[in-house]
């Protein structure tokens, strides 16, 4: 939560956001067989977590969701879902929020409205990491990407927000548009095999892989792939439009 | 949303709830091949909604949902799920609240909380409709079960919510959580097919289905029911714990 839009004084502020509703976003960055988190870092505290952000009285929530993704990774067309709601009474802890506004030189009274309890609506993207620039916004110290196997600790419970966007992830691979922008228009089995693997965190067999996918009725099949040595050129691949 | 706690008078005052978040519930009856969604309708208003309520400041929101199922239900063993988020800035519309507080004699003014822009928390449900004790609240005229394909008009977005529902509920067939509740602890594999069957308003192919559930590793099998004629019994099932 917090830190998204470009004006910090209206944010602080809270003037033309809804109150005590917040969005997270876990953006999952996907290259090269590799997958990664992006995280920010806030301002002088130490203190890591999700890029988020708040709605404003008359945007839709979806549309604020994509407005928080744009913004730190200058990316515009992107796949993104909702995938949980954060609402425990015990996931509500003033203090990190305290100590971040402080850092910024802004020491905010019990009543502000960034302290009080908020519900935050995940939202999951998995982009090419390649593509994306992250940007810090000004109150936050960094804007990286992370191995998931090697994040910091992360305020409030972000740690588990991205575990439940991961097996969100990992539930929806079979659902065409997750693996869209991140596979060139036509693929081989092979490719998408190594996409779903590396989600996945773990190898699959080959023949039962192929069953599976070509069972789903998503693919759609292309000429063979022109390599040179006719015989063993692996057939192209394309999600159904 | 609205019309879920005993105390009317707390309700509409809006003390000791989150303010402009709402959870509505889709609870699906099905009994005996038949599918239903129960429906209340608001006194003195025609206006026909979803089971909904508010979230106490303190209370989590799974909780909340769970308190509103149970109210209008009078069942609190219940398999209940999150599956979307209502926030688009459309959806706000003050007039049908104004309507049913003023059918209960209460004329609001345009700043009532109740009649902001309230973001709504989809949760749906599915039960045995025969163990339901359907349970209006006192500014219902009725609290009852509809066919799903003969449903009165709904305020709001609820009919979209009613069939976002639908479409969440038959993705998540697969869950065994979801048929846990309504099947005997040991079933045939035609009574699961007929569970399928009516969720998904369409027949299946026995060979097909039975070599899915199978293989989807959810199920165990257990002896042959008994039915006099050894040869042609068929085979008993339970969900794996």
């Amino acid at each position: 939560m917090a830190g998204t839009t470009k004006n910090e004084t209206t944010d602080i502020a809270g003037m033309g956001y809804l109150n005590g509703i917040a969005i997270d976003a876990v953006i999952f960055g996907f290259h090269d067989n590799q997958l990664k988190v992006l995280l920010i870092a806030y301002k002088r505290t130490q203190l890591f977590g999700l890029p988020g952000g708040f709605i404003k009285d008359d945007e839709d929530v979806n549309a604020a969701a994509l407005r928080v993704v744009t913004e730190r990774t200058g990316l515009t067309d992107i796949y993104l879902d909702q995938f949980y709601v954060f609402g425990d009474y015990a996931r509500y802890d003033p203090a990190p929020f305290k100590t971040i506004m402080k850092a910024s030189g802004y020491d905010a009274p019990d009543e502000h409205w960034l302290l009080k309890r908020f519900i935050s609506i995940g939202y999951y993207a998995l982009v090419d990491f390649t593509k994306v620039t992250p940007t810090p916004a000004a109150i936050f110290d960094s804007c990286e990407w992370y191995d998931l196997n090697n994040m910091p600790s992360l305020l409030q419970d972000h740690t588990q927000i991205v575990e439940k966007a991961l097996a969100a992830l990992r539930n929806s691979l079979d659902d065409r548009l997750t693996g869209f922008n991140l596979l060139p228009r036509d693929f081989t089995m092979g490719e998408l095999q190594l996409l779903y693997e590396t989600v996945l965190g773990k190898k699959l067999l080959r023949p039962a892989f192929q069953r599976k996918m070509l069972g789903l009725g998503i693919l759609e099949r292309m000429d063979k792939k022109w390599t040179g040595g006719a015989h063993k050129a692996p057939y192209l691949y394309r999600f159904k439009k």
